[in-house]
């Protein structure tokens, strides 16, 4: 059962090529119930996130315990960039150093590694991603030979997930437009019973992707660390790049995604530090807390 | 010429209605370029805020001297949730106290008074409102004698001042799908050299009126004091409500405006304080500071 976090009032934003979250400590002063999680992320009632990471102590060799929230209040597995958030805001507490460290996020024990400068380069070790066959991420019987799910005539869908799930749709030197009609298509099909994320890898160089993403439940996005990830070791299960570090392009920027033989993927890019504060006790949402 | 403001790292954000603003006092620390405003202003990449107040010291009797930007980088001359966002700032810093106080923005005396409790009603005194019939807001010729613009049939929109230019549309019973045709029309409309907002007034009642707004430059939008002035002076001068209080339902929520014979309006509504902060040094377009 799900137990909402007690948290501190105090935040940290960051983002990583536009997907920005919020990190706050656990602590005393306010609960984070699905409610509150809502409205902190509100763009214009809140300060306004991409989701939140709640950063509480670690214990046997982890530098933190992690839970990570999205903006409509429910709480998942792990998102790159907010991973990659809450290590800067380890590393600026003096709570982990310059070598790699481990933290636990939803019981998977995860590595990260913060780089040098104002605009680090955080690096986080994703863990294997998979390619689902079955629930609950994909209908029983519906992924042909190759591993795809045939959407329609010519859009086949290769499911992945990355603690969430993906479907990378190969569409070389489709746009924005082929997006904005193949990314509501793929993501709410019948084929992805808890709908999907979407990418659409519109050019494959030797050790390059470009991507357009289609995120579920909020349509186009720039940039999505767990997409590049879906769509590097996609790239890469189909042989059209081999394993090894991988350049993927978003709108937003890009991040190197590396893959090895066995499918685990190690996440790289930078993380921009954008400001620090508290939550104003006269927020109305604060109202009530016993 | 304009001069760029300096301001200190800390700010202040709050919002009425859901209509955001940042505060930041003058100071050392930063001066914000139209480069940084869009920046700040940036909700994925910045603070994220529909507009910036550089609160001032004030003199003469003045309680500050306010400037306010665009989140597109411009200078502007009021906002009326951007007034009463500083105006809450003001108290909170204990600058004024539970008595009205003036303060100077862009070169005009604005009277405000700060309500009591944690979201309280702000009350601000917005000056008259004008009916333009020629420029820089509307192109010469095309009032007619009603003093409204003829966009097509059945389409007649009141050009109305509050600093900025708007356009009152009278539109019975009219929703969302009339926002979304009529709001682009007008807004773009040849008649308008400048552009201008938008109001679908589309209920009036006896001393109320409900809203639909389209805003210049950003499309619909579920609350603007400005707007919600526009609409109540638009339908005293139209003789659909008496002078005097005049509550204007929005999307949003509801602001109180006060309109007089002479079409002097006060704005009046709740403001409610979100958060506190600094802006980080290593943000990215803080370099380059000298």
């Amino acid at each position: 059962m799900r137990t909402d976090p007690r948290v501190g009032a105090a935040f940290f934003k960051a983002h990583g090529h536009g997907n920005d979250y919020l990190v706050f400590e656990e602590g005393s002063d306010l609960t984070l119930s699905p409610d509150r999680i809502r409205g902190l992320c509100d763009r214009w009632r809140g300060v306004g996130g991409d989701g939140i990471v709640v950063v509480g102590p670690g214990s046997d060799g982890y530098a933190a315990n992690l839970r990570m929230f999205n903006p409509d209040g429910s709480e998942f597995e792990r998102s790159g960039n907010g991973l990659r958030v809450a290590a800067l805001w380890l590393r600026d507490q003096g709570r982990v150093g310059r070598d790699p460290f481990r933290v636990m996020v939803s019981g998977d024990e995860i590595e990260m590694v913060v780089g040098e400068g104002s605009v680090p380069t955080v690096r986080v070790d994703m863990g294997p991603v998979t390619f689902p066959q079955g629930p609950p991420f994909v209908r029983p019987g519906v992924v042909d030979a190759m591993g795809q799910v045939p959407i329609e005539v010519g859009v086949e869908a290769l499911p992945v997930a990355v603690g969430n799930p993906h479907a990378v749709v190969f569409g070389p030197g489709w746009g924005r437009v082929d997006l904005a009609r193949v990314g509501p298509l793929v993501s709410g099909h019948a084929s992805f019973p808890e709908g999907t994320n979407v990418q659409i890898v519109h050019e494959v160089g030797d050790r390059s992707l470009s991507i357009l993403i289609w995120e579920r439940g909020v349509g186009r996005t720039t940039a999505s660390g767990t997409s590049a990830c879906a769509a590097a070791a996609a790239a890469v299960c189909t042989h059209r790049i081999a394993s090894g570090p991988v350049d993927v392009t978003m709108e937003g920027g890009s991040f190197r995604v590396t893959v090895d033989e066995s499918f685990r993927v190690v996440l790289e890019g930078p993380v921009e530090a954008v400001c620090s504060g508290w939550v104003d006790e006269r927020w109305r949402l604060w109202a009530g807390e016993p």
